[in-house]
């Protein structure tokens, strides 16, 4: 199949990329390196320099003999998006493309509105290129569980039954986003579905859980294949800055009790769900949601296994809770469907003690590369950002001015 | 109280202005002229020409000895929202700035993309801007009736109690927008709901069904106070498109078998719907929903009801049946409640039938203003448009070329 990844070379585009290259598809990336743009003005780097994609591409053309087409391009640019579809003929689109951090959509009100703007513009773009230029081809779109949110009932994939007054429909299932980030990928799945609906595309929108890992089967290939690690305040994920934070020997920071609970997924279980779901494309017109997470956790239950497995490896690690600068349940139901992967083949990759093992030697190997200041939360959802800003006379960021200023540090440690 | 109005120089925006200043409110209007700009972009200007916004405010102060403030500026750019809430510490903003037309919305992807962001980034300036400046102050938003589309369920006023697998949650009520415009309220909808959570704003969200009438007892101090007419197909809805047509004699136009159902309210109601909501806020930190209209109609139902009325005032009417150009339920179930402003003391003016006369009488007076090229739908929806460009070998916009084109044109007359 001809496949274009858009955002293909981030985190899990590139991976992704690689997966389907050498499972015989014809793959084209297309990013504008927004991503590695942020990260610079944010200084929050990955811990081990990332290529570029133009050498992503060359080694992987050495260690496999195979290509994977690079075009450098905006999303929210529509002839550029349009002209793309043109030349290339997708069957299918894997969109990676978005701003994905839930932080970043917090800071202030330019990266709120940068968020939003980037990811429905990239979005709707995409929709009226299909429209245009590839009606028939699969919009495999990257969505989150985030999306949901924590009701108090099941969250079904995408949609639910409802009874109300002794009259039934089947409805899109109510959301309750917790992030400026996270709205708008609600925004975004509320405008597919209406595509789907009215011009009669396919789309597949994949409610993803919190990926975590950094090795699949093509990374191990060659050092210039690796994929990012992040494990900073803007772009890490709850694992992975535990794994930094064990290595680096400073103590696993929770937020709150650490009672929240998750889905989660190895990065090798996200790739095989996108092929998938490519593999198995819905009908004309259709737009279907999976749920892609093979496990939930809460954040303390990932904390005590880290210090457990970090023991293992001599390594003395202890679990710090901090004020949590989310607004979130503290506690809360959550019971999440996730069965139409799994009826479609999907064998989990289950979060076992070696991997963490692995992660957390691969980390460790590494441990001097580690920016212990990019860790501790800087960025507030609430109302303690304003009385801390006020106090500190500043004004308009969530950006509290240091790390030392957050109200959870001086907490005693617990776990 | 101090009230900001955003919008203030359109449709509804300025009557509000009046309404309330007369009722002794220290009102200020906000608007940037977009949608004068757009009326001339299109041609699509309102059947009478009105004031600007500058010979308005000096009328108004003529007319009463009232000042209504204004200032011009974008919603789009923080700076000039932030300077303006702490200029004037509104007690209650009224925002109805926003791109307001569902075809302009489906004309063409750049279109899409305006609505959206252009609505997206207002709102959002808005809420960044109340955070900052004016934490206790009560965002009045226009959001529409639009935003729920025709479940198979009672629509409720923004949320809806869902048992489910043997538990029960209080859940935002399951929408389904039917375009690119109505999904961009229910984008804002979601930011609102979100900034009231995490931030303790405090909003009313006034979902609001199709306004008609262009009297209340401001317009009609004075010829240069009047508010716009639209009966095109851009920024028109139908009881307007209906008495035009009355009144040039020529075929009262009804998209498909007419069928569809929705709410309807005269503009003397949106003011004091908009009243009621500013003078009993919430409390802070609560996002609620008001479902704002009196009546239900099919659009055949108001179709015929023109057609009488116009046949009293010796207009000899008939109703033409087009094919739809909008993807909607040709038939469906209605039923959506509209408690809560009654609960507040809104007594309803009904669509009566002197209402429709005097209506009628008033667009006959301009009879000869009136543009028939600018009447029929042009802005199709699905597919048929794709059917149609491709037959003419056009692309990307879905703006017909030809009025003639229409598919359902040549349909025989019913009703």
């Amino acid at each position: 199949m001809r496949i274009l990844i858009l955002g293909g070379d981030g985190y899990l585009g590139w991976p992704t990329a690689m997966y389907l290259s050498r499972r015989g598809h014809e793959v084209t990336v297309v990013d504008n390196f927004a991503k590695r743009r942020w990260e610079k003005e944010l200084s929050v780097l990955p811990l081990l320099p990332v290529p570029l994609l133009g050498d992503r591409v060359k080694a992987w053309k050495k260690a496999t003999g195979l290509t994977i087409g690079k075009v450098e391009a905006d999303l929210c640019d529509f002839a550029l998006v349009k002209g793309v579809l043109h030349d290339f003929e997708p069957h299918a689109i894997i969109h990676y493309g978005e701003q994905p951090s839930a932080p970043f959509s917090m800071m202030d009100c330019h990266r709120a509105v940068v968020t939003q703007t980037n990811n429905i513009t990239g979005t709707l773009n995409v929709l009226w290129a299909l429209r245009e230029q590839a009606p028939d081809c699969h919009l495999v779109k990257l969505g989150t569980m985030g999306e949901y949110g924590t009701p108090n009932i099941d969250i079904e994939e995408g949609f639910i039954e409802i009874e109300h007054n002794g009259r039934r429909d089947v409805l899109p299932y109510p959301k309750q986003p917790g992030s400026f980030y996270h709205l708008s990928k609600v925004h975004d799945s509320n405008n597919i579905l209406f595509a789907c609906r009215v011009w009669k595309l396919r789309s597949t929108d994949l409610h993803q859980g919190v990926v975590y890992g950094i090795e699949t089967d093509e990374t191990r290939l060659g050092p210039e294949l690796i994929t990012s690690f992040h494990y900073d305040h803007i772009f890490g994920t709850a694992l992975n800055r535990f794994c930094a934070q064990a290595a680096a020997g400073i103590p696993l920071t929770v937020y709150g009790a650490g009672k929240q609970k998750r889905g989660f997924l190895n990065i090798r279980d996200t790739l095989r769900c996108v092929e998938l779901s490519v593999l198995n494309p819905p009908q004309a017109g259709e737009y279907r949601v999976f749920n892609q997470f093979t496990e939930t956790f809460t954040i303390l239950e990932l904390a005590s296994l880290v210090k457990v497995q970090s023991g293992k490896l001599g390594l003395k690690t202890e679990i710090q809770h901090l004020a949590n600068p989310r607004v979130e349940a503290a506690e809360h139901y959550y019971n999440a469907r996730h069965q139409k992967l799994l009826d479609l083949g999907l064998k989990p990759h289950l979060l076992s003690e070696v991997l963490i093992e692995s992660m957390l030697a691969s980390v460790r190997e590494n441990a001097h590369l580690i920016r212990q200041e990019t860790i501790l939360p800087r960025v507030q959802w609430g109302h303690a950002a304003r009385a801390a800003r006020a106090a500190a006379g500043a004004h308009e960021s969530t950006l509290l001015p240091e790390p030392a200023m957050l109200p959870g540090r001086a907490h005693p440690a617990e776990g």
